[in-house]
């Protein structure tokens, strides 16, 4: 049995609280937040605190906090043979204060409040300094998913490099597609089916394999009409540059 | 019953023939393609040309052509009572030649030739000149999708410039992304279950809502660690410029 405290009950820290508390061989002794929060009804049994005075002993400490905050608070907990690690992409392991035994558990998704995400299918990259901890990180991982890898930091910056490229600059394509189309009173939901289907043509063929439009194309005369309908927007350009972009990756530059 | 001529056996013209030959009321009289091809097992019964003379007689002709040939090839077209449309979403319906009557019938989807669609999500957009001619082109969306909407030309080019930003340009982020783990690497897979949620997530909120990440935060740190791992990357602008269009858009500017 595995006993851990997560420290942080954001959206990272709740989603893991509930995966741990459904878990085999883990157990959930604690979670610490910062200021008083109401725990959901499912983890209300779990002891809480806001001090750090009060911490349970545990195998694990979890650090599901902010980036900045993360090297500051390691300094704060009890010297222990305790493992601590957070969950962040873009944090060395190094960052945490030396004095207790470090790693990383990092879940490779994008957790929002209102939406439970697929566990099992999340990968989890873990990251310690000794092989016992390594085992013991892959141990927790497999509890809650299917995918677990090892991955050193500079590895884990890269993938959290290219998760920003495919999340968060994906998202804002979709926000604005979203803004252009409500601009014309037309209705977003039209896209939709055409969103999910370009994400999951990917899981059977390769990005360039299933890249299509003008500018691959090159179709100059949709390409300006399109910057023509642009022309006083402030997304034209992106528009541009993710054109030659394509264009140069393809070899048709115009 | 409807009957049609499928011209144009592409991506688009192929999906098509094989959801009408399944639709009930629709009748797949003919398939013309330019070049003598050989149609799939499904498809062997149905007629075949590549003779502009050769072409038989039907309710509606369907061009699923690429958009810089619709405009002559509809001049070829004989002159008779039939509706001519075409598949485009860059294409006016007026750049149909108007000695026969006039159409769109646009799948919002992009099609690969490897892969089956999902027909009856697709939405199709419908343009006519007459209203007896809409209602023919509803009743054939209808057979194939549960989505149909009348759109016009204008709309339609805003619409295809949209799919542009979450089709063509959301998996050039994709190849991006591909390509920086290949030089680490990585495996791109790991990133494959964040892809998916990115794009269903959307079903359930709004891309503001949905969108988190380093440019949002107004995490320097992170940003500059980002910049610094792609600083002989052909890919660095990219990462620039829609990190400050997600600050000017959620008013975070640095």
């Amino acid at each position: 049995m595995i006993s851990i405290v997560v420290i942080g009950f954001g959206n990272v820290g709740s989603h893991l609280c509930e995966a741990f508390k459904k878990a085999k061989d883990v157990e959930l002794v604690q979670i610490f937040n910062r200021t008083k929060i109401s725990l959901p009804e499912s983890l209300k049994h779990i002891d809480f605190t806001h001090s750090v005075s009060d911490l349970a002993e545990a195998d694990i400490y979890l650090l599901a906090l902010p980036d900045d905050v993360i090297s500051e608070f390691s300094e704060k907990l009890p010297k222990n043979k305790s493992l601590v690690v957070h969950t962040s992409g873009a944090v060395s392991m190094n960052k945490l204060n030396d004095k207790n035994l470090r790693g990383v558990f990092y879940p490779l998704q994008s957790f929002s409040r209102r939406r439970l995400p697929d566990y099992e299918k999340i990968p989890i990259c873990i990251e310690a300094e000794r092989s016992t901890d390594l085992r013991l990180l892959r141990k927790l991982g497999e509890s809650i998913s299917n995918k677990v890898v090892e991955v050193n930091s500079e590895e884990r910056s890269r993938l959290h490099l290219s998760a920003v490229f495919v999340n968060n600059f994906v998202n804002h394509l979709y926000h604005i597609s979203e803004n252009l189309l409500e601009e014309a009173n037309l209705d977003f939901n039209l896209l939709k089916p055409l969103i999910r289907e370009s994400a999951l043509k990917i899981d059977t063929m390769s990005a360039s394999q299933a890249q299509t439009g003008p500018a691959l194309r090159g179709d100059i005369k949709t390409l300006e009409k399109h910057l023509h309908l642009l022309k006083d927007s402030q997304f034209k350009e992106i528009y541009e540059q993710l054109t030659s972009s394509i264009q140069e990756t393809y070899g048709k530059k115009l």
